[in-house]
């Protein structure tokens, strides 16, 4: 662990050197916990080809020595983290022009750097660290299938529980209990338990109406392992589908079994989406899948790259996607079926084994 | 609803009267919530005295007509939501100078603002919405109650389900499962179940860690109905407490009732968080309380008030903070106490009804 995080710094140092950098403050929470296995939720770091300083607050004295050992010149700061970070940067006079974080930087922060003095320089980046999330080492990949599989087993344990008449919440219930009995030491984001015309609302929340018999019922929810995150959306109906159900279900199916099938390194995002849509439109429901195709998946359940009719960068080998097709009915319902894959070099390599088959729930 | 949302929006104009702006774009996600009702994660909102214009994304088509009504003009966007935004300027031309939100827009946004063309001229603006959600109307207090009701209730079911041996993760399931059977429609904030040595970290999460009879067990939760969270903490022994375990705990729980007895509107942040800290220290465990005392709560759990040595705010009528006191020991464990209190015009209201007695678990 302590050596790939020296070989990310080693390569983020590359990346400063090459856009002619002294330093670089990182503010991304999800940055600094690739660069330096911190996992609290106050911190500043910055770093340069000779220093690695952390900045933290007191409630994170105990764990950010636990998981970032020498790894970093620590700072536990009673006050403000800026404070420390002036007190820092006061050490590094070497450092005459450094970059910041355009995406993660707010405003007033920002002007705190401007106001903070003649040096260092503050210049905009962006995507430093995100470019190197891109590419999953073969550990990280790892994390990412177990958390998948915790999903999955979650899954497993929570269908036979699925009632006519149950609320949303209810089965989000039984599904979150099941996704921590299987080891998850996060939900990564809010699970999305919807039922009947509410499947139609691609980022519905979970509510507290009853399910009913006939109804689809769309669950997307996630997991976590070592500080990864899996991401998974099945839909099925509770008694017998109807045949326009089915026809929208297999859909949906063929478009994600295809996508997930020709997905690949070097393709560009806008071309992976197409893999799913063009077929989406060839059926006539072009119209009904008005969200991307999918998104980068690591530390962060969203990340690049974007898999989108409007992503023109081209796929790096490593990264770990989700293929989430879905087609969406206002007043009807919807369905959407998501998996995550792992774009190896030789192919993609599916981390969600999970049925595809429409299962219709007793 | 739709009365207090106009209300809102009135005094917010009134806001930028004063400050002599036109218009105010609002990039915070729970300050558009606030004032507009609508609960989707994707949105920019611009307010002048004469419109109101909500940008969204497809994934919200549905959502944002059910949630926002004809409050606002909406404009549903298929690419970026600053392309619509910049078409809504375009209709808005009597906007010379409007405002922008300095702590809820990242650096790479407020660039396009400024490279947006010359007008509108933009302005930093700070806390102009967090000043009017700081005072809950009687409509947001009843739903923190309800939210702290479902919290409690989710303790009363879970507390007799531990056991030694079991993990903090088993523990956070059967306790999120029994928050969601209360009604809840979201977790807050991660759930912390924390056992022995980990209580004494202040922002653990819940881990794969067994917990061992005669240890403390931390947790600190939260519940939300209809857009308002619930927060606090309770911590228990396993077995028999120790004479030290409860010494310990007697301090923070005096302390805890101090502060939630005397907090008042009209104090600073600094005199609070005194209340329960002086109690702390002539106790002799001053070093061991290394965090503030409390913090607002409302439609996020961290809003304005803060509650700590630093703050010098002066507390408002209506607004609700948490008291939460904690004594951490490195190595050893910690003990932390945590209520939700409403600053009434004739003194302070617990929300959060559970019991401070020291609980020894079978």
């Amino acid at each position: 662990m302590a050596d790939r995080r020296a070989q990310r710094l080693a390569a983020l140092v590359d990346s400063l050197t090459a856009a002619h950098l002294d330093g670089l403050l990182i503010t991304s929470l999800p940055n600094i916990r690739y660069l330096t296995g911190f996992s609290g939720t106050s911190a500043l770091l910055f770093v340069t080809a000779r220093d690695v300083f952390l900045v933290t607050d007191f409630r994170y004295q105990t764990q950010v020595r636990a998981e970032v050992g020498d790894l970093a010149r620590i700072t536990v700061e009673g006050q403000s983290l800026w404070t420390g970070l002036w007190q820092l940067l006061a050490q590094a006079a070497y450092v005459e022009v450094a970059g910041f974080e355009s995406a993660h930087l707010v405003h007033r922060d920002f002007q705190r750097l401007v106001e903070s003095g003649p040096r260092p320089r503050w210049r905009a980046t962006t995507d430093l660290v995100e470019a190197l999330r891109e590419r999953k080492d073969a550990d990280e990949v790892e994390r990412i299938r177990t958390a998948a599989s915790m999903a999955t087993a979650a899954l497993d344990r929570t269908l036979p529980a699925i009632r006519v008449g149950m609320t949303e919440l209810e089965v989000a219930g039984v599904l979150e209990k099941s996704i921590r009995d299987a080891g998850s030491e996060a939900f990564p984001f809010p699970s999305i338990v919807a039922s009947g015309p509410r499947s139609a609302l691609p980022h519905a929340r979970s509510s507290a109406r009853q399910i009913a018999a006939g109804e689809f019922l769309l669950m997307d929810f996630g997991a976590a392992s070592d500080g990864y995150c899996a991401d998974i959306t099945r839909t099925v109906v509770l008694g017998r589908a109807s045949d326009e159900q089915r026809a929208v279900y297999d859909v949906v199916r063929q478009a994600n079994e295809l996508a997930a099938g020709e997905v690949r390194v070097g393709l560009r995002g806008r071309e992976a989406d197409a893999l799913a849509r063009d077929y989406i439109e060839r059926c006539g429901y072009g119209e009904e899948f008005g969200h991307g195709l999918g998104h980068g998946l690591g530390i962060e359940v969203h990340e690049a790259p974007r898999l989108a009719r409007t992503a023109d960068g081209l796929l790096s080998s490593g990264a770990v996607v989700t293929i989430e097709p879905g087609i969406y009915r206002p007043g009807w319902g919807g369905v959407r079926i998501e998996d995550d894959v792992h774009l190896a070099a030789d192919g993609p390599e599916l981390l969600t084994q999970f049925t595809h088959e429409l299962l219709e729930l007793a």
